[in-house]
């Protein structure tokens, strides 16, 4: 079961609990199947997200094959070492502490993709903005996500590679493109503080430093709470 | 309060209750204003999401502001003729009857933006993939839907705009990247059907459309439930 650092009297399904319970996972993956039920669920999850002109661009390629996946995590791997070169001294040994992928030992790696032709030619709310159908694809993968730890499941997502080895890899059309390769399973347990954090990689932001009031840096002397002050008129 | 079309006895905050109950509104906003503590709950949501390298390269511009709101709404109408004028015959007199935004009627406006050099210059997990930390802008405004639904108020994703607009209006500085702008605020309801369903504009497709075993394309011959029993092996 995962770890619950908040109160044990909210339902396993508690968006709030399960939005501040969601971690990136690499390293908790006990291989366990998941149950055809969870995947029905976590998938419809996905499936039921906003996008841009009703296109729901998105696909999903349920990856289990013991050669894909090795060959992903060979990709990887490669892939780690060209960012590790690019590091010195201090970061490029706390890097070498970080752990980037669950792929051999989560339960199913799941490829969402993003076709720019569905629901075209003409796409309501996507003339101005092309990248609107890759927004819609990242919507469904957090609601995947969201799905996926309010059932016990870890998600860990790896970009470490490369698009065209992935489109190569599972035959992927070159007008389709891949947009995340999710590790997916049922894990030993959540970790309160993420990953990078704990090694000292990155801090998170405080909130109120992403908060402007009416245009951009532009915030009142009060801070945040004068923010939330005008918005409650 | 909202329609809700599940069942009575799950909490209002229940995960896939908000995920199902969720829609993109345009029409229903009240006007009436946002609890300071809803505000805060809604951000705090949206800042807890993934990030790649936990860059957190996210930020929220409140607006307010009548005079930018009213700009905004004129230069989304613009767009929106823009539009109307690529469609003909039947295309076109739909797209008449469709709603596209509720800037002027609903409580807030909500930009956010996408910082390519927050967390930087090495950020873990963006060397092969650029668009990654934008991927992250995405993850976070699910969230904020989300919770924005969980606590009653609709969220309509205005994409009918051409960003150096938007960077210009509110000052964003060149290197920053507007993502969305959306409408917030108390709703009469939210609608069962989505409004470009309901309008006759698109259809939903089936979940079993969007799922593929192992490649792209390759469909076991017991479709979506087969694909199910190989995962949960």
């Amino acid at each position: 079961m995962p770890t619950d650092s908040h109160p044990t009297n909210l339902r396993p399904t508690d968006l709030y609990d399960v939005l501040h319970r969601r971690r990136d996972v690499r390293g908790q993956f006990t291989g366990a199947p998941i149950p055809a039920d969870v995947l029905d669920r976590v998938l419809g999850a996905a499936h039921a997200a906003p996008s841009v002109g009703l296109s729901q661009p998105w696909d999903f390629i349920l990856v289990t094959d013991e050669r894909s996946r090795r060959a992903f995590h060979t990709h990887v791997h490669r892939e780690r070492a060209v960012f590790a070169g690019a590091l010195a001294g201090e970061r490029a040994a706390r890097f070498a502490r970080i752990r980037i992928d669950g792929i051999l030992e989560s339960s199913l790696s799941l490829v969402v993709t993003y076709d720019p032709h569905r629901g075209g030619p003409a796409v309501l709310g996507r003339h101005a903005i092309a990248d609107a159908g890759l927004y819609s694809v990242c919507l469904a993968i957090e609601n995947l996500w969201l799905s996926a730890t309010a059932e016990g499941l870890g998600v860990g997502w790896v970009s470490f590679y490369r698009e065209p080895f992935v489109r190569d890899l599972l035959a992927i059309p070159a007008d389709i493109r891949p947009v995340a390769w999710l590790c997916l399973g049922p894990v030993t347990h959540l970790e309160h503080v993420p990953d990078l954090e704990r090694h000292g990689w990155a801090r998170r932001r405080p909130l109120a430093d992403a908060v402007h009031a009416e245009r951009w840096g532009a915030m009142p002397s009060g801070g945040r709470d004068a923010v939330r002050g005008r918005c409650s008129r």
